[in-house]
């Protein structure tokens, strides 16, 4: 039997689309994927996920660089807020990191705390897509592309990630495809040419925030800016490249 | 400010979407909401959806029709499955009927069950899709799609259903077209010339069906066979006909 690609759209649904043997693709496309890519492209020592601003600041009195968002504003008393641009090498080199924003990490914690079904997680991005599509398709484990959204509704970004991750894993393995899939694949194929087009007109949400945010988001959107797959081993994100 | 079009593709993230002042148009596009259209279509009376199997049984001690399906299979006892050709003039016609169903008849419960901000729920199908859409284009509400999805996960078919329904609301009047709709929208318009291909390519568990359930799919796909809306009104769907 073949191995299944699946897709959750929201965190809130992972519960119905958790199985075992299976690597789970977490996305937080714009911005917190990018992020945490960039930074051990940049040469972070390693990062906890964090779910609250409070843990996240007793870090820092631990001697930890402290990185956050709620609602795309960096958080008072944070080092970084959640711009991939903070994370340069000239920040990030050698730091421990905690890094704590409103779905990404969230949605690596929820995974985290339900992982007792040899179940291991990846990070995707833009950025390394086609060094975790080589990675994936290297494995024989079922995957699942879990689409971090915005405070549990479905967003257009990761959905978008989700198809171009399904299109390239299916040009070299072939996998049992299930509906929610099917789904992504299909709003990848109705995507047009420029992601960043595709992205702003469906999205009033980053619309809204253009002004601040195109830089942002057109590096989050650019294809293969790192080979790094940061995987979750116990509680910290490192790189696979270690 | 223009009234807002929103979508939600799982029962399991109706929290997340639900808002005051709004119609949710409730669908499961393959069967249950063609049945109710059609039950109405051949003057049933009224309709309770019942969350419970053995709750449907009490009912049927009330002098109640009984119908339902766990699965897509007619459970023992009842009166009728979920086939809309099981829904005849012969077989419902002023009869009081209850209803139980794997997903449908549970999201129309959730939503009964939180009705405490200006709620109204419609039952939505490709069979009452335009006297649908020209009832919600004459409200001054805002419009929640509610996809039952297949126990909690997304499914294809009611996602092509919002996607189709959002586009032909937009012909007519100006809404707040929120993410999630957008994402129907581009399914819609990918999905080519034919429901019935478009729906059994997308959904290996329809597919694997397809033996028992083609004629029932091509039904429920097809446009316009009513100008029933059904509506829950306190504890039961009925016609706004009446």
């Amino acid at each position: 039997m073949s191995l299944k690609l699946n897709t959750c759209l929201s965190p809130a649904l992972y519960e119905y689309y958790a199985e075992k043997n299976t690597i789970i693709v977490m996305v937080d496309a714009i911005r917190a994927s990018a992020s945490i890519c960039t930074a051990f492209e940049n040469d972070v020592q390693f990062i906890v996920p964090v779910a609250e601003v409070e843990e996240a600041k007793n870090y820092k009195l631990q001697g930890y660089k402290i990185a956050g968002e709620r609602n795309g504003k960096k958080l008072e008393g944070f080092d970084f807020g959640n711009s991939p641009f903070n994370f340069t090498e000239e920040n990030i080199k050698g730091e421990k990191l905690a890094f704590t924003t409103t779905n990404g990490t969230q949605a690596v914690n929820l995974v985290k705390n339900n992982k007792h079904k040899n179940i291991d997680l990846v990070i995707g991005s833009f950025i390394n897509i086609s060094g975790l599509t080589n990675f994936l398709n290297k494995q024989q484990k079922n995957i699942l592309i879990l689409c971090s959204g915005w405070k549990n509704t479905v967003n257009i970004e990761d959905t978008l990630f989700a198809g171009r991750l399904a299109h390239l894993l299916l040009q070299k393995n072939k996998y049992e495809i299930l509906e929610a899939t099917n789904l992504v694949l299909n709003i990848y194929k109705n995507s047009g040419n420029s992601y960043f087009d595709f992205v702003i007109n469906n999205s009033p949400r980053l619309k809204s925030k253009l002004e601040f945010l195109e830089k942002d988001i057109n590096y989050c959107l650019t294809e293969d800016l790192t080979s790094e797959i940061p995987y979750l081993k116990d509680d910290k994100l490192i790189s696979m490249n270690l």
